[in-house]
């Protein structure tokens, strides 16, 4: 049996959707890569879907990753900014799942908990766990280095959620 | 050139997503088909929305319309509300797009403005309606006699919308 898993975390938005795929294997995590895609903001909103659905697309066949972790989104916004951001959520759990890899959703505070040790960590203090968690990985944006958190997130809980998969 | 034009007008949700198809020539229409998509309630939001993505997609190549027409969402809901219907409307806007068939969006009043003649229709009057202007309609729930009442408005708005974007 392989025990090395690859996962893509993906932190959904239609303006900066980032990406970051790592390796895990144990407890020892590796870089692979990761980016931001951004779609055009000029266009209509299905053209601007339907860009990050390509995209994202090319991403799973480029690193055939086998499971993807989206953080859930923290909606402290009014029901207009939640719907935008919803119509690009969709997007980003939908197609990992259309190509038959499991997609699990982690809230935002578990994400944070999980590379920062606290539920209410500052951007620039994830970015710099994720550099110390994955030395090599070379994020310019916050972003991706979110992204990479949410697959640190996974990579952390998935042997336990798997076992309360099998218990139910 | 060929002035019969086919549209698939889409009402979205996660639980029931309406769908229906029409062609329109001159000021003539004429039924297609109709229905609903009902994704499986229980499982991952994840695959629940890939099942709504999978089963469009099975439409459109079905169907082959010419243009996709989708109800602009009526937030009056709260965040977390908006947030879940905008990812299945996400994957409804972005499903045609990703196969190059345009996608208009319209008002909820105007669609129902359209078909009944005024604004605030109840949702009895719409079908009556549908059923007036496309008498071949099969349709058994108001999910699908929406998504036809959205494929009429854009039969009846397409050609002003492109002299619109013509002179842009």
């Amino acid at each position: 049996m392989n025990n090395v898993v690859r996962i893509i975390g993906i932190d959904p938005g239609l303006r900066r959707c980032g990406w970051g795929v790592i390796e895990t294997e144990g407890n020892r995590l590796r870089f692979i890569g990761c980016g931001t895609v951004t779609p055009p903001v000029a266009g209509a909103l299905a053209d601007r879907l339907a860009f990050l659905f390509a995209e994202l697309t090319l991403l799973l066949e480029r690193f055939s990753p086998d499971e993807a972790a989206v953080e859930e989104t923290f909606v402290n916004a009014g029901a207009r900014s939640a719907l935008l951001l919803g119509q690009a959520r969709g997007v980003a759990l939908m197609t990992p799942a259309a190509r038959g890899v499991p997609v699990a959703e982690y809230a935002a505070n578990l994400v944070k908990k999980s590379v920062v040790g606290a539920g209410h960590a500052e951007k620039g203090q994830v970015g710099l766990m994720v550099k110390t968690l994955l030395p090599a990985a070379d994020f310019k944006g916050a972003d991706a280095a979110d992204a990479l958190a949410i697959a640190i997130c996974h990579a952390h809980h998935r042997v336990a959620a798997q076992r309360l998969r099998a218990m139910a």
